[in-house]
């Protein structure tokens, strides 16, 4: 598979510099390109490689075109038109539709005659599965469970009764969709479980890492937006909702009925408490811990750095101390003043 | 499916107020509830929906009855009468009893009748499934391994050789009982397996949620007592004990041979040292990392709040000086004591 | 089974004390040792149990030698020495070599005929299965992924495609293996998906725990290197790199091309940024983040400690002024120079 520069630039809409005809054969990162590779640079890190890449064409930014004599595309954002190229060069492809003998229908499922279902998957009573899906080995598909079109489950994905999944997904290994979510009521010392009645859905374009687990709206949905992005190891409970475009990076925990609002990132690790909101455009830092409703966009953070141990240990140890430590501050700010006074 | 308020009455040990004849179909929030619908109040949160829903009935407490005009069931707990109705009113159903043909069931497993296997499910040699219990799609039960009656496991759980699960446990998807332990020795600059030799016994009346990884003791068990609730991806190390109705939310993690009592709560992200013992009625609030035992009931925390960015910069920044500034502050306390000495 | 002290002092190469012809039948711990078992010693809290325990024998250092009167094997290294008598006497078995009837192997799979393929697992196209590796039920094997030999994966483990795995390794049930990374360009509001292409690469001796996610490298490969030792729940992020003899405990983060050195400890919870080099012999204490490269070993932290809430409460308010402390203290240090050269 191959494909000239001069119809690369038309796929990214770029103009090409060097050879139009010059045959472009993979997408590679500017270090391990070869001569019929292309690469891309975007910003100072991939300028400082791109003296000593070997790559047989770059997609760069008109800004950085002149840093590179051999054969380019021009582009206005260099990183976006390589997501497009390498996705070009590089296809996902599906095996043939049907569904592999060792797969176990529902005969009341309703399964496209375009989609893939692979070995070992159930899928259940009165399930839907839209045109050219494509679920994976060893995935469970719950009763009335709705994958959309091109949708593709990795492998290993559960999906639970009545959840909808949107078309042009992408569920990777060990995701588990529709949990129960952790709702209990106390009888003296005894937890007795509030049953969970609600549904995921989830909307168009949105992915979701390995062992991310989503839990199921106790009466309504938990909602998960169109174009959101979930990496691995999420938790999400009962009843939250996340809007369009928010990414999420791994190992992040959000409790139940919290609202993130849209084009929202959150980095790794981060929680957020229940039941508060979260503005559109709040970008949360690493390891941060939201405790309450953020209603301007911006970055937030209640992150720390780790330290030499013995350094750390000195000074949290006076943290430990803090509110002493300003009283004091504030008694000898009052002897002073009566000292000058005097 | 139906009941009226007079019987559901009698199934929360509740008082009518209103129609007794009132028939109710559903169970549902505030918010979503229609006519035929039942939901309940308790606090402040509820009392401030209460006139905009449109239930058909409520349960309430006594104090709040008078705050809604229409058919009601007047009792102690409505959290709690509610979760009863939620279950009573929505049933989760087996399938028949039985094993799919799919499932692969070892010869020597004793499966109990009225016990359901689901397909793909493998039980191993020796294991035991009690009456009514319901193993759920994808799930691998080790040799040896026994379910308790009537315990469900939704989908694709792993419960590993010789592992105990209690009746009346439901275990969600990706949830894994009986994994090795994190032991290991030194050899020089490499690893040497401690073999992972005991067990997990998981008590009555427990919930596991997905992806949580519950491991084996080394030699003895790892004990999970009655009424415990694991949320989602929580991982338990070997030879923990955690007491009767204990509730643990989503993303904490508790390492070897640690102890925790009975009724404690630990919030979403905690994090629990190794070889501690945590008393009974411990709360540990989210994301909070306990570094040694805790003797006393009580709530503890070590957690931050996120806050702007270059706010908390500017503070933190202080922080890794803080030592330094309690000296100065120290010296500073010293000359003024001199000062006015002279 | 059982052994004599002198073959297994031989096993261990250590030295008996005792009856040579003693037969030992199973390893256990100090407290739950009986008559015919053996247990080991290192440190004081073994040593404060040591004459409570119904131990038939026991491995300890020539420095404990004095304080057992029965049988004893001494050791340089009990610990090391024990972990080896205990593979020993408690082997883990694999099932007789071949593959069950219910796995769905490819016709192009090449499947060694020493190896063992549980029910319900699925090998790809032109995946290679090792000498003697244990593959349990409910996996899924990649096309052209590779397992090497002797390598046992517990259950529903997932190697994706192109990934290979070392000879020796233990893959607990849930891990994920080549998972696509996090990796989106954006496209105004909306995230783009970078293809991702290239693999995880594990090398030998490597333990992997249970809902563990690796990610593939975007082009070149994800490396975990000989040795390595992840507990369960950790994320591991595209084109990370893990040096040789890294133990790292559960829960842990690790975000995108960051490099971790030979034989470093990072504890539970603890998460490293994206883009950074740890160092050889590093070691993060729990719950730490580490947000820059660390170029010398040694001890790093960043983590607190659990307090009652109420002084926690207090203490912690006094942070987020702490600025404002520190330039008060600043401030007074001023004023009492002019104070005392007036």
């Amino acid at each position: 598979m191959g494909i000239t520069l001069a119809e690369l630039a038309r796929l990214v809409q770029g103009r090409v510099r060097g050879e139009s005809g010059f045959m472009v054969e993979r997408a590679n990162s500017l270090e391990r390109a070869g001569p019929r590779d292309i690469a891309f640079v975007a910003g100072a890190y991939y300028l400082n490689r791109l003296a000593e890449s070997r790559a047989g064409a770059v997609i760069l930014a008109e800004a950085d075109a002149m840093r590179f004599s051999r054969n380019a595309v021009v582009v206005e954002n260099p990183q976006l038109a390589f997501a497009r190229v390498c996705a070009y060069l590089h296809p996902s492809v599906a095996p043939k539709p049907g569904a592999h003998h060792s797969a176990v229908l529902d005969p009341s499922a309703r399964i496209a005659a375009s989609a893939t279902v692979g070995p070992m998957t159930v899928v259940g009573a009165g399930a839907v599965i839209g045109d050219s899906a494509w679920i994976g080995p060893g995935c469970v598909i719950g009763s009335n469970a709705v994958i959309g079109e091109r949708t593709r489950l990795v492998a290993r994905v559960v999906v639970q009764n009545d959840c909808v999944i949107g078309c042009d997904c992408l569920l990777h290994p060990g995701a588990a969709i529709g949990v129960d979510g952790f709702g209990f009521a106390r009888d003296g010392s005894r937890w007795i479980k509030q049953p969970q009645l609600g549904r995921v859905v989830v909307g168009d374009n949105v992915e979701i890492g390995a062992n991310t687990a989503i839990d199921r709206g106790t009466f309504g949905d938990t909602v998960i937006g169109n174009g959101v992005k979930l990496d691995n190891l999420i938790h999400i409970a009962h009843n939250v909702r996340i809007g369009d475009d928010t990414a999420i990076a791994a190992c992040v925990g959000i409790a139940g009925s919290t609202v993130i609002g849209k084009r929202c990132t959150i980095a790794g690790q981060a929680g957020i408490i229940d039941h508060v909101e979260i503005a559109d455009d709040v970008h949360i830092t690493g390891a941060s811990v939201v405790t309450n409703s953020l209603t301007q966009p911006g970055v937030y953070s209640s992150s720390l750095r780790a330290e030499p141990a013995a350094r750390w240990r000195r000074n949290i140890a006076r943290l430990y101390q803090l509110d002493e430590l300003a009283r004091r501050l504030r008694r000898l700010e009052r002897r002073l003043q009566q000292l000058t006074k005097e």
